[in-house]
This record gives structure tokens, C-alpha cells and sequence, in this order.
């Protein structure tokens, strides 16, 4: 058996090379570059509730860091380093192998330091803390949006949440729409880029992990605005504008979680400056609403000038 | 039943004082005060591995936050901003409000603000992840033990793990005993202050959580020193003093977990100054052995001389 010492040496220790301390002390020590702050975040991630038990484990450490990363993304926060507690079932070298590759292959990507950690014994559960850097004054936050702004979205939303439908059995796709929506699901892509190109240009951001209403309602809460989508003018991914079950396809696009786009606001003098930001970060952005003065909520216009209800507006876990 | 979004207002939301952005974004965003850098450390408890799924919820929350800032004080950090990522099987208000009570008690005691987390539907656990300050030359780290340096102990070590002997039926404790060991398995003291008055003062730390003999040798790994421990020398608390079975009094003393104490090295010119330390911090502090040349590992030497085998030297999540 692997002892848990030998797990964090062989599996997550690489040389600390921004840190001033990284992996193997009590704590790490860092410092953030002259004029940026530190942007925190943390998300814990349950066998069971938020994966597969049986993931694919390097997808699983993909996935795990990514959704940290998007955090940071919309904060507009280049990421630096990140933190990872990791409860397991058993020692498994196999298993710890491919979780650290794909854990390691998208830090590498981002320029993402492992500078310390938990490893127990448990149910398979992971938390990992990310940390980034950016000038206090360029964050996005989710209060800053104000009436008159345009509502952008990166990307299109629905397909992870159609791809959890399909391996529940609830659907049937195609080979493509099925391969697009399961690396949706299982190996998402953080805006980081995106993020970092829409500092001082956004004014208020947010990631798409618990669906676009559940997401935008927390802008036009915290900002108190009101949000408009336009039904009409939602990017829908292919296997979404293909799908036979159009309530599901709705559900999909309007309060699937797990997407990881990113859904921003940006005065409308400010359009083709949000277009550029986007190509620049090769990410596709499209203006999908606008916020206006009135009691805070999101509401869906049909391109008739009616409202689209929407049964469900996001994920609560305690819903 | 109370939203995810209510739990997370009603508990765990506190107004930003000294974070740049608190509780309710995508991150926080914080700064390190000028001439410091930052200590970042994260922990994750499991009920059933690291607590009884029955624990009082008052206790849980001073621990968990306990057992991270224990991690900053080995370090000499000024303790500062937490995040709390917490799985709860349900949304129990009195349990929360409880938890949350005990989590700000000693946070309030430390000047710490939470300024972030996630909260998720899942069996009970708990990744908190405790950031402090501390100028980066004066950090205690783990790897700067030489010999000539003397062994220090704050406090005394075994109580936690009689404990557990006594929540098992291993052996049986009086009123007083099972109180202070209870009251040290429950609630722990992480040594903050004594941790940030030996800066420049001792030359490595760490802090008691897998064992004496565990610890220890964790420095004289990383310092490449042997260490030695005085058994006659070594601090005993009431309950491991008076205990009938001297095979797990001894068991507790050198090898019991979860007593968060520090155990840290300084040069022998400096005792005195290490003593003041003490006196200023509120911790009695005993030199309970030496560092000396020689293979990495930890002895404990008898009073006449020879050296007391230790069955087992602390704990691993997977041993």
C-alpha cells in the first residue's frame, strides 16, 4: 500500500517555481506581483453528486481544476496557483496517475502552480482552492451591471446538462452531438482567457455553473437590476438546435449547469470592443439581453414581445 | 427547506472588513499588508475519519478551523481570511447555526474573516483553507533544523489520542482526565501566538497533528538531521501521567495524533529568548531533546542511555 506521504511525493509534488515555498511544508508562502490582488476561490467537488464515481480520472482531474479556473475567469484573475484536498477510497497508483495527469496538463497550460494540499482516506471528494492575481480596481464582480448594459455570453450553454440527460437515459443523441456534449460535460473549458480580456471592459461577470437564469439572476440580485434574454437570439451548440425533445432542449440552454461559460455585461458603447476582447481570447461572445432598471430577476422575451416561462430557473443542492 | 444561497446568507455571511471583496462573488480578493507575504495551508475533515458523524456542531466548527490555523502558526503566520468548503447530507438549521457559531467564535479570537466557500448536498465534510501573513524570512519552515539546535515542545502531547482510546472503551479516565482530554480531542488551541513569536527566533516548526515522533521526523527529513527526544524530559498532561496503561500512555505521548501543539527546533544560544517567547505568547514550552548529525529520523533516548522503540510512529490515512 502507498503511504499518504509517498502518494502527495509521487503524485502532486512538482518544484515550487513562483511560490516562494509550494508542496511539503505546513503551508506555502506567495506573493502577489506589484499592483495586482488575489482572487480566491474554492469549490468541492463530490463522487456521486457532481461526477461519476466511476469518472474518468483524468478527465476528473481536468474537470476539477477547471471549474476552480472559472471562478477565476470571471473574476478577470489570471490564475497562479491552486490547492488540492483529495479524499480517496484507497490508494490506487493507477487511478492517482491519470487524476494527476489531467489535474497537471491544464495547469500547465495556465501557468498553474500545486503549491500544497490535503490527502485522506474517505468517499472520493476533491477541493481545490485556486488562487490568481488582478488589479483590484479591473476584477469583475457580479454588482457592478447597470441599465442599459448588453448581456453577452460566451460560447453556448445546454450541452453538459444535455449530456447528464442522455447518460440518465432521458435522451437519445447522435454520434457527434453525443462526443460535443459528453467533452462538454466531462472536460470543460475555463474562459481564462476570455476573462482576462474583459478587464475594464466588462462591468459586471459571472460563470455558467449552475444554469444562465440561476447565473444571471445572481448579476441582476447582487447589481439590482433587472436582466432581459432574448429566447430568440440564444447561441444554440448542435446537438441543443437538433434535439427532438424541445422541452428539454429549453431546459438545457436556460438553467443547465456545469457549462462554464461566461455570461458578462458591458455598455452597449462598448460592443465592438467586447467583440474584439473575444476574438483576441478566440472564444466566440454573443449578445444575448440587456439589463434594465426594475426589480431585480431575469426574464425571457420571445422574439414576439411575449415572456418565456421557465420551469426551473438553476441548480440548488438543497432544492 | 432552506436554499443553498440562504445557508451561505443566513451562516456563513459576515461584512467584509479588510478583504477588497468577500463572501458572494465568483472569488475574493485580497492583499497581503506591505513587507509580507502570504501562508496558505488547506485541510479537509471527514466524519467517520477525522470526527464522530454525531459530533456537537459547536465543537466541529472550532476544530475545523482550529487544525488550519494550527497549520499557520507552524508556519509563524498571522492568521487572516478562511474559506470553507462544507458537504452537510442536509440543510439543518440549528446544526449550521451551531457549527457556524463555533467557526466564528474563534475566528472573531484570531481576527479572521471567511471570505469564501462552497456548499454542497453530500456526506458531512469539510475543506477549509486558512490564509495568514508573515514576513517571507521569517517563516518557520520545516527544512532549517541544524544540529546543536535544541528540541521544543509546547504544551504536552497524548491527551487527544487518550481520548479516542476513551471514546473507543480502551481504557477507562476520571472526571478531570476525561474532561482536559476531551476538551483537547474537541477542541484544540492552535498555537498562533506562540507560532508568531518565534519568528526569527526558532528554526523550524511544525505543528503536532500525525504524532510526535511523526512530526518531528517530518523536520529531520526535510532539514536532513537526526533528532533526538529525551523520554524523561517529554511534558505529561495529568490524564497521560496517571494512566494505568503505560503501553498506550506511551503510545499516546509519541505517536498520538491531533494535539496541535508545535514542535519546533532553535539554536541552544537562544533558550532563554525562546522561554520569554513562551511566556509572552501564553504557552508553557519544554526542550525535550536535540538535533544532531546523522541520518534523517527521530530517536527517543532513555534516561539511562539506551533508546525506547516506538511501536508505531503516527498516523497515515493510509497505512
Amino acid at each position: 500500500m502507498i503511504s499518504e506521504f509517498e502518494i502527495i511525493r509521487r503524485y502532486f509534488t512538482r518544484r515550487a517555481r513562483t511560490a516562494l515555498l509550494g508542496v511539503g511544508d505546513d503551508g506555502a508562502l506567495i506573493r502577489p506581483r506589484a499592483g495586482t490582488t488575489l482572487a480566491v476561490s474554492t469549490d468541492m467537488l463530490l463522487a456521486g453528486r457532481h461526477f461519476f464515481p466511476d469518472a474518468d480520472p483524468e478527465k476528473l482531474g481536468h474537470k476539477a481544476l477547471a471549474v476552480n479556473l472559472s471562478d477565476l475567469a470571471a473574476m478577470g484573475a489570471e490564475p497562479r496557483w491552486a490547492l488540492l484536498a483529495i479524499a480517496l477510497p484507497r490508494a490506487n497508483g493507477k487511478w492517482l496517475a491519470a487524476f494527476s495527469k489531467g489535474f497537471f496538463r491544464l495547469a500547465r497550460r495556465f501557468g498553474i502552480e500545486l503549491i500544497g494540499g490535503d490527502t485522506t482516506r474517505g468517499p472520493l471528494a476533491i477541493t481545490i482552492t485556486a488562487i490568481g492575481e488582478v488589479p483590484a480596481k479591473l476584477a469583475l464582480r457580479r454588482d457592478a451591471a447597470r441599465a442599459g448594459d448588453d448581456v453577452w455570453l460566451s460560447g453556448a450553454t445546454g450541452e453538459a446538462a444535455l449530456a447528464l440527460a442522455y447518460l440518465k437515459g432521458r435522451v437519445k443523441l447522435g454520434g457527434r452531438a453525443r462526443e460535443a456534449c459528453l467533452h462538454r460535460l466531462h472536460a470543460p473549458e475555463p474562459r481564462v482567457n476570455l476573462g482576462r480580456a474583459l478587464r475594464g471592459l466588462a462591468r459586471s461577470a459571472i460563470d455558467v455553473s449552475d444554469g444562465l437564469l440561476a447565473d444571471l439572476g445572481h448579476i441582476a440580485k447582487a447589481s439590482r437590476v433587472a436582466a432581459e434574454v432574448r429566447w430568440e437570439d440564444l447561441p444554440r451548440a448542435e446537438a441543443i438546435a437538433s434535439c427532438q425533445n424541445k422541452a428539454l432542449a429549453k431546459e438545457c440552454l436556460l438553467a443547465g449547469g456545469d457549462d462554464y461559460e461566461l455570461v458578462f455585461t458591458a455598455p452597449r458603447s462598448r460592443r465592438s470592443e467586447v467583440e474584439a476582447a473575444a476574438r483576441k481570447a478566440g472564444v466566440s461572445v454573443t449578445a444575448v439581453g440587456e439589463i434594465v432598471a426594475g426589480k431585480p430577476g431575469v426574464r425571457v422575451r420571445a422574439a414576439g414581445g411575449g415572456t418565456i416561462s421557465a420551469r426551473r430557473a438553476g441548480f440548488d443542492h438543497f432544492a
